[in-house]
C-alpha cells in the first residue's frame, strides 16, 4: 500500500476484501444543518478491525466493488459545522460516538439507540437497515454534533481514542446493575476487560478480580488496578473445576460472586462465569466468539441468574466515559502501544492481530 | 402399597427410592408459637414428583434409611395453631405455600426468599442448608401461619391445590418483566405454560402466543385462553426455521416478539426462543431439561437480550395466585383431571408420568 | 367570529389573546421528507384550551401580535407524505401526538423525549427552548410520519381525538408502577380521572377507586367501570378525616392502598391522597393546580413513599393507547358529548368550560 | 443523676419524661437460641434523642410509669450467644443496628423490612405493632445475630457508633439512584448530610454540593470531604432565589441538578431542592422537621420529578457502611466530637441540643 496522499483531498483507507486495502480520495459529505466535519487525529485498531482485515467483514462482508473506508475508534478537532450546530465550536478537540442511529424508531425514542436496526456505524458494510457507512480512517468525517464529545484541555487527543472502548465498558458495567459492595469478577483481560475492572470499581465494586489465560495480562492488569485481584485460568481444568479454584482463592466457596462480565467471549469462559455467581447473580456478555457455546441453563434456573447480552453504547455512556478520564477515575495512558502513519495503517492491525501491545494507534492525515 | 392407615395418627406416604414407597405413621411435628397445622385436603402431581418416584431424587436422592415423606403442592383445612398466630383461624381453607426459608439470611432479607440457603421445601432431601424436609402427603402438616394462603369461599379446595404452579406462572411473568401492549410467547403448553400464558394475560400481554410439538394440548390451549394464538413445532427443523415459521405466523418477520417464557426446557425450544425475539427482548427460563444446552450466545449480545432464570416463587406469588382464581381471571377448574385416593398416590403418579390429563390430584386421608 | 373559509387554503383557529380569536388562512407549512400533512378530522377540547381562551396561555402567553393557532387533542386522514416517509401512507387514519421532540439531546435519547427542552408542542407559544409552534385547529397539519400513530378500521376518527388523554393516562399509570393485584385509587373523575382507572385496570390493578366532589361524576364512573369502586369527599372534613372515611369504607383501615393517582390538582386532594397509602406506596401527580400546596412531608418520609411528577406522555404511550382501544379494553364512546363546526370552535370551549359533557368534539374544516 | 450502678447487673440509662432520667438495674434478657448478649461499648447521642430528652418523645411519648432505656446507636463485643448462633463469636466486635423487624410480614418479605409494622425499634415507646423496645445504653443489651454486624479490626468501636447514621446516608442514597457521573446536591450538612456526600461519592457523583446555613459546618465539610463544593444559604432570600444563586454557582443554570438528597428538614430548604432540580431530577427527603410543609407541586409535574420518602435502613445497608469504614473510603474519626461516662449521659445529650461537636459519644458501663 504505497500511495502519494499529498495531492488527495480526503484520503481514506479502503477496504476492498480479505487483505486488499488501499488510500484513495474519497469524496468530503456535504454538511447537513446539525452536522460538523471533524479533521481525524487519531484512530485506534481493535479485534473488529482485524477481523475484517482478515476476511473481509464479519457478519455482512464488504461489498468487493465499493470498498468500505475503515476504522471506527478515533479522535479529531472539529474543521468546520453545519448551519444550526450550537453545541460545538470549530477548533474544539474530540472524541467520537461512531455510530448514529435513525432518531426515529422505537429502539430510538425509548432509551436504547444502540438497538436501532438503521444505525449507521463506522466501518460497517451496508444492511436491510442501512447503506455502506464510511469509517473514521479518513482525513475528514462528517457526524452530527451530538455523537461528538467535546474533551477537557487534560484529555490529549491520543488518550481520546480509548473514550470508545470505556465506553464499551461502562455499558456493560450498567447492564451488569454493579452496586456499591459488590465483587465482581472479569472474564478476560484486554483492553475492554481491563476497561470494565476500572468502569466496575468506578461504580462501588468493592472487590474486582480479573480473570485470563494469559499470565502476562494478569501481570499488567496488577499493575495497573491497584487492589484488583487475578486469576490464571488453568487450560486443563473443566469451567466446573476452575470455578471451584476461582471461588476457593477468593474466600467465596458457599456464596460465589455478585456480578460477572465476561470479555473474552471464550465458551469455556462463559461457563466459568456462570458456575462462580451466587443465587441471584448478574452476568453480563460482551465478549464475541463462538456463535453457540455449551450452556449452563439448570444453573441460570436453579440460582435465578440474570443474564443480559451487550451491544456498543448507549445514552450517557460516552459523556461518562470523558468523565472519568477527566477526573483522572481511569488512566489509559498506559494502553498506548504504539503509533503508525496514516499510510502505514495496515501495520496496526497485524500489531492487533498477534496480541502485540494494548492498543495500537494510527496517526490521522498529516499535512 | 397396600396399607390400613385407619388406626394411624398421621398416616403419611414416605418414598424410600425409585419406585419404593410406603405409607407409615409419621409424628405430627409440635407447633412452635407461630405454626399452623393443617388438614391436607387435596395433593397435587407434577413432574418433579413423578422424578422422585422413578429416580428416587433430582439433584438430591432420598437417604434410602429414613425416607421422604413426599408431595409439595396441596390444600387443606386449618386444625391447630400456635399460641400467637393472628392471622389465620381454625376451620379456614388455605393453600400452602410449601417452602419456609430462614428469614434471616440476605436473600430473605432483601426480597428473595425463593433463594435461601436454608430453605426448607416440601419433600426434599436433606441438603447442606436443611435437613430432610417432610412433604404434604400427610394427614396432618405443620407450617408457620405465613405460609399458608388464605381462601375465599368462592375457591374451592380442590382448585387450590392450583395455587402452586400458578404461583410458579406468576413468578416466571414477574421476571419477565411483562407490559402491556406486549407480544409474548410461551415455549411448551403443559400446565406451567398454559398458567404463564394465563398469567402473561393478566400482565397486560397483548398477543399471547402458545408453541408445544403435540397437536393436543395446543387444541386445548386455544379452547382455554380464547384469542391466544398457538403454534406447533415442526420437530424435523432445525431452531432457526421453527423460529422463521413462527415469526412468519406471528406477522413479526423483522421485529420479533417482545418476551419469551420457556416452560418445556428443551434445548431446541431454548434456541427458538432466543432466535424469535426483537432487539432488547426479554425471555425467562422455568422449564428445567439437561443441565447443559447449546445456546445462541452472540445472538444474546448482538440483540442485548435480558435472559433470567427463574426458581419457584417469592413474595407476594401465592397472593397473586390468589386474587386471579378469586376474581376468575384464571379458571383452573379444568385443570383437574382426575382423583385417587390418598392409599392409592402411586396411582395419580403413573397417570402423570404417562401424560395422562393435566393435573392428577390425591384426596388427603379420610375420616 | 364570524369568517368565510370557503376559499381559504389553511383555515386555522388564531388566538391573540383572551376572548380573542379570529379564523384565518395561515400558509401549509412544508413537508421535509419524513413529515406527512394531515387533513385533520376532529379536535378535542380540554382544560388547558379553555385556560388559554380565558387567560391567553398558561405560563406562557400568546403574542398578541402572532396570535396562536390552537388545538392539540385531533385525529385526521394522511393527505400527502415527504420523500422519505415510509411507515404511513396517503389515506391512512391517525390519531396524533401533538408534540415532537428535538431528537438530539440527553432526554430526547435515553427514553425521555417528553422531557425535552425543544419541544414543539402544538398551540404553544415561544419559549427558551422552542418559538410558537401552531395547533391542530387547521385544515391542514404538518408533523413527521413517527408522530401519528396509524388506526385500525376499528377506531372512529371521533374515538381517535381521545388517544391524546388516553395517553396522558397510560403514562401516568406507568409511572406509578401500577402491579397486577394491587389496591389503586384516583383522585379525581374527569376525563384523566377515568382514563387512568382503565388503564390501571389493564394494568391488572385489583381493586379500583374513584374519587371526587362530584355525585354525578362518581354515577358516571361507576357504570362506565363496572367494577370500580367509588368515593364521594366530603369537602366539610379535613383531609386527614376523608383519608379515614376514605380507608374505613375500602376495608383497608390498617394497611392503605398500594398506589394512588391523583388527576384533580387540588390540595386537598393531595393531602388525602398522602394520607391513604400504605408503607412504601406510590404516588403520580398528574392534575395541575395550584401552583404550591400544603404538603405532609413528615408522611412522606416516614411511610417511604415515592412520588413522581407526571407530564404528557413518552416513548410507546400512544401505541399502548391505541392497542387498547382496538382490543375495547377502554371505551372512550361514551365520552364524546358534542361537536361543533370549525366556525363555532369558542362554542367548544365554552361547554368545557362550564363543565358541560366530558369531550366536546370541533369538527375540522368540510369541504 | 448521681447513682451508684457498681452492683447492678444490667444498670441502664431510663427516661420517665422530659427531663426525667434515672440509672436503673434493669434484667438482662433471655436468649432466644438466634440471640446475642451485647456488652455495649459505646453509645452515640443524636437529635431524636435530644427530641425525647427534651419532649419525652416524637410522635410516641414515653410511658411515664413504665418509662423507656434510651439510645440507638451502639458498638460493643459480643458476651453471650444462643444455641443456634454460627455467624458470630463470643468476643467479636460489633455494629448493632438497632431495630428487628418481625420477619413475617409482607414488607419483611420482599425486601422492605425497615417499613415492618411490628418493628422493635430501640429506645421505641409502645405502639399498636410492638412494645416498649429498651434502648442500648444499658450494660447488656440482646439482640438476634443477624442485626449485629462484625467489625474487622481496623474499625474501632468508636468508630463503629457512626455505622449507624452512615447506614441511614447509604439508604437515602439508594434510593436517591444515584449513578456515576451525576451533580447532587445535599441540603444540610449535619452528620447525615455529611455521611449522604461521602456515600454519593461512593456511589459515583462526579460533583457533590454540600448547602447549610452556618459557615462553620461548610467549613467542615470541605476539609473532610476533598473536592466538595459548598453554598452558603441566604436566609433573607426566598427558595427560588437561593435556587437561582445556587445553580448559577454551579454552572448549571439551564440544566439544573441530578438528585438532591435533602437532609436538613426545613421548609425553605425542601422547596429550593426541589427548584434546583432538572426535568427528570430525583429527591430524597431524608431530615425530618415540620409535618408540613408548602411544596411546589407543579415544579414536580412539569419537572417529572421522582421524590422518595426515606425511613432508616433496610438490607444491605449496614454491610455497605462497614466495607466503607473498613476501604477508608469513608472517615467517620473526625466527627468523634467529644466522649462522657455511662453516669453522665445527660451531658452527651446537652452537648448535642445546643450543636456542640459533630458526634458526642457516651462510653459503655466500665467494670
Amino acid at each position: 500500500m504505497a500511495t502519494s496522499i499529498a495531492t488527495m483531498e480526503n484520503p481514506s483507507v479502503v477496504l476492498y476484501g480479505p487483505g486488499n486495502v488501499k488510500i484513495e480520495d474519497r469524496p468530503v459529505e456535504e454538511l447537513g444543518p446539525r452536522d460538523v466535519l471533524v479533521r481525524i487525529a487519531f484512530i485506534g485498531t481493535c479485534g473488529s478491525d482485524v477481523h475484517f482485515w482478515k476476511h473481509g467483514g464479519i457478519t455482512n462482508k464488504v461489498d468487493p466493488q465499493r470498498g468500505i473506508v475503515m476504522g471506527h475508534e478515533a479522535s479529531g478537532i472539529i474543521h468546520s459545522i453545519g448551519s444550526e450546530v450550537t453545541s460545538i465550536s470549530i477548533g474544539d478537540h474530540v472524541a467520537i460516538e461512531p455510530g448514529v442511529p435513525c432518531r426515529y424508531c422505537k429502539a430510538c425514542k425509548n432509551g436504547t439507540y444502540n438497538l436501532c436496526r438503521k444505525m449507521r456505524f463506522a466501518a460497517a458494510p451496508a444492511t436491510a437497515g442501512a447503506p455502506d457507512t464510511p469509517g473514521t480512517l479518513s482525513k475528514f468525517w462528517k457526524i452530527p454534533e451530538d455523537f461528538v464529545h467535546r474533551l477537557p484541555d487534560s484529555i490529549s487527543l491520543e488518550e481520546a481514542v480509548l473514550v470508545e472502548p470505556l465506553s464499551v465498558a461502562i455499558h456493560a458495567t450498567k447492564l451488569a446493575d454493579i452496586r456499591p459492595g459488590e465483587t465482581v469478577v472479569i472474564m478476560g483481560s484486554g483492553t475492554v476487560g481491563l476497561l470494565c475492572a476500572a468502569a466496575a470499581r468506578n461504580f462501588g465494586a468493592q472487590r474486582i478480580a480479573l480473570v485470563d489465560v494469559l499470565e502476562k495480562k494478569l501481570v499488567f492488569a496488577k499493575g495497573w488496578l491497584p487492589g484488583c485481584e487475578v486469576f490464571k485460568v488453568d487450560t486443563n481444568a473443566t469451567s466446573e473445576a476452575n470455578a471451584k479454584a476461582l471461588l476457593g482463592q477468593l474466600r467465596l466457596k458457599d456464596e460465589g460472586v455478585d456480578a460477572v462480565i465476561e470479555a473474552s467471549g471464550a465458551a469455556s469462559s462463559i461457563a466459568t462465569g456462570i458456575h462462580i455467581l451466587r443465587l441471584g447473580g448478574k452476568f453480563v456478555q460482551t465478549g464475541l466468539g463462538q456463535p453457540k457455546v455449551e450452556f449452563p441453563i439448570v444453573a441460570l434456573s436453579e440460582k435465578e441468574l440474570m443474564v443480559r447480552g451487550c451491544f456498543r453504547y448507549a445514552s450517557g455512556d460516552f459523556e461518562l466515559a470523558v468523565h472519568l478520564l477527566q477526573d483522572e477515575k481511569v488512566n489509559v495512558k498506559s494502553f498506548i502501544s504504539s503509533f503508525v502513519d496514516f499510510e502505514d495503517t495496515p501495520q496496526a492491525w497485524e500489531r492487533t492481530a498477534i496480541g502485540e501491545g494494548i492498543k495500537n494507534l494510527i496517526r490521522g492525515v498529516q499535512d
